[in-house]
């Protein structure tokens, strides 16, 4: 049991997050050099267990909101990220007595870590999403009743915005034009929360769940290949168990648009032959996150449940404002906490949520073919 | 000397605002009903002059945001304002004690009126503009240096939001795309003030200067034209004594665009000969407000002096959404309010501020040739 984080396995929780993200949530190698910095600043970083919070403890989400493709460039701060939290402590006249991440994804499981360093709080082993997901509305905690609002943004520049509004997705509607204007990219804390609501809303494990599956990939000295250590590694796993490849190749086209605060686009990979025995092409379609996969036309892969393009050799995760073309990769599905997959998440999360026009199958109807 | 707004005096305090209100802030039409109903349902509203407030007085800012195009279609609420006060009171940890308008202008100086009705608190003779703008960093409050942040602003549908920001400027760029994603018209709370600052930044004796323009255009029995009475009472006033009538004609092109949270736009009115002696075109261009009439292509008067459409024969304004072809209208100009027009103002509020490509001259210099 990972009870803090530190120097050693900080490298884990980038690596892992990465995957957990399915390309979105920020560059996972940029957050954890600010969480080093901070870390080595401050001190490790004690992990908390949702069951050990106490029902009056005040859990405060650490989180950056913009477009991937700006976030590479423009780099966050720890400052930026506490104007975000004060500004809300001030606002509910609460102070924060842990740290939770929005998502589990990329820099967005890296930012609360730096932060609660910084903090001196402990970061609780759990999230709002199980992974990344693209809007401010779709996480465990709205869809189990915890209001998004009142909510906070920072930017780089002194600049602070706390909304209070009447559902998750209208807080969403509303900050995204101001973190358009801000620049694309910037810090924030949202869903306020009770120990007791996070012990009921959030998504467990997924911390140190990331930790273990960026190990298994990171791992020196073992002989089989990182994507299979990664496969064991999600099959092992509580939520993410049905997992499988499915499918490998070299990416051939690439559409990327940066608009609305977001990165829309789509990835195609094209089989290679050999000893792969995949044949055709598969096509990935993205908002920040990767969405939903293809396989010669055939749904292998789609939200809530995770789709990840890793490199072929390492089985490190490649972020959407990564890819380019020519990559040897593999893509990997796996299936989402449960919390995701109700009915009613469906609505929150679901693929029509996107401006998807299919309906969710859970991955381990459609790998089977392929596993 | 007016000491309260009372159900006698509230029709005077549209029909000057409109005046005042350049042809932006709102129709005061709509404003006036709301103040009707409030100062119906909770009694008139005790007038405090500026130099009567007291040091530690709380001086909230009441007022609307958006396009006077769709204000004219959806329209306030003292409940939607009472929140945006209400937020900034909470995050503040101070209680209003006096109420005061951000311009004097259409709509903008009279829901005050109707909200420090409800609250029961007095409102101040004084505003933020001497007139109307359409942007928010655009006061005297700002121009001498009281920030307008923090600021909140707040829909019909319960959302609202509070920026804290390094500049007003930069209030406006945030608060712009929520207001715009919220339906182009907000109820809004901006630059806080002590009695103190209050007393130094606002304009003063706008409200009570209003209520005369007003009367002096309504006035009965008097049988003098409204449109001479409205210049003897500008020319009266401490502040708007440079006032002539820089044409008379019949509106024949209008160009009109709501976009990005404004209207922009131009009016192009002719000469119709006669009596008035007057020939050719005039051309008034808006940002919301009137910002500059030229006169066969000479300058006749520019921001920040006041450029004012009335009705011919009533001299009531006409705000930029109701102009429409083939009314017959006078262009008033008159001088601002002084603390519009020093050098360090002319930087917030001067023809380069909203793109004009002309340097501003006081119309005192302008309206020799045709007063």
């Amino acid at each position: 049991m990972v009870r803090e984080i530190t120097l050693d396995n900080i490298e884990h929780l980038a690596i892992g997050s990465a995957f957990l993200g399915t390309g979105g949530g920020g560059d996972p190698y940029l957050g954890s050099l600010l969480c080093r910095e901070a870390i080595a600043q401050y001190g490790p970083v004690p992990i908390v267990r949702p069951e050990d919070l106490k029902d009056e403890d005040n859990v405060f989400v650490a989180a950056a909101m913009g477009a991937p493709t700006v976030m590479i460039e423009k780099l966050f701060s720890i400052e930026d990220q506490h104007r975000a939290v004060e500004v809300l402590e001030r606002f509910l006249g609460r102070t924060a007595t842990a740290i939770i991440s929005a998502e589990i994804g990329g820099c967005n499981s890296m930012m609360p870590v730096a932060y609660a360093a910084m903090r001196g709080l402990p970061i609780v082993d759990a999230d709002g999403m199980g992974r990344a997901f693209p809007a401010l509305q779709m996480t465990s905690f709205n869809i189990e009743g915890v209001a998004c609002a009142p909510m906070t943004i920072a930017d780089e520049h002194g600049n602070s915005v706390l909304y209070q509004t009447v559902t998750g997705l209208k807080a969403e509607e509303l900050a995204r034009p101001v973190a358009a204007v801000m620049g694309a990219s910037v810090c924030m804390s949202c869903y306020p929360m009770t120990g007791a609501q996070a012990r009921r809303a959030a998504v467990p494990l997924t911390l140190s769940g990331a930790i273990g599956i960026g190990e298994a990939i990171a791992r020196g000295g073992d002989p089989r290949p990182p994507l299979d250590r990664l496969i064991d590694a999600l099959r092992a796993h509580a939520y993410y168990s049905d997992a499988a490849v499915v499918f490998r190749g070299k990416i051939t086209s690439l559409e990327r648009d940066t608009t609305r605060g977001w990165v829309f686009g789509s990835c195609t990979i094209s089989a290679m032959g050999g000893a792969d025995a995949a044949t055709g092409v598969a096509e990935v379609r993205f908002q920040n996150e990767n969405l939903v996969v293809h396989v010669n036309g055939e749904l292998r892969g789609i939200v809530p449940d995770l789709v990840t393009i890793v490199d072929a050799e390492t089985a490190h995760a490649i972020p959407t404002e990564r890819l380019a073309y020519g990559q040897r990769v593999a893509v990997v599905a796996c299936s989402a906490p449960p919390i995701l997959t109700t009915p009613h998440a469906l609505d929150v999360v679901g693929p029509r949520c996107f401006g998807l026009d299919e309906d969710y199958v859970p991955v381990r109807d459609l790998i089977g073919e392929c596993a």
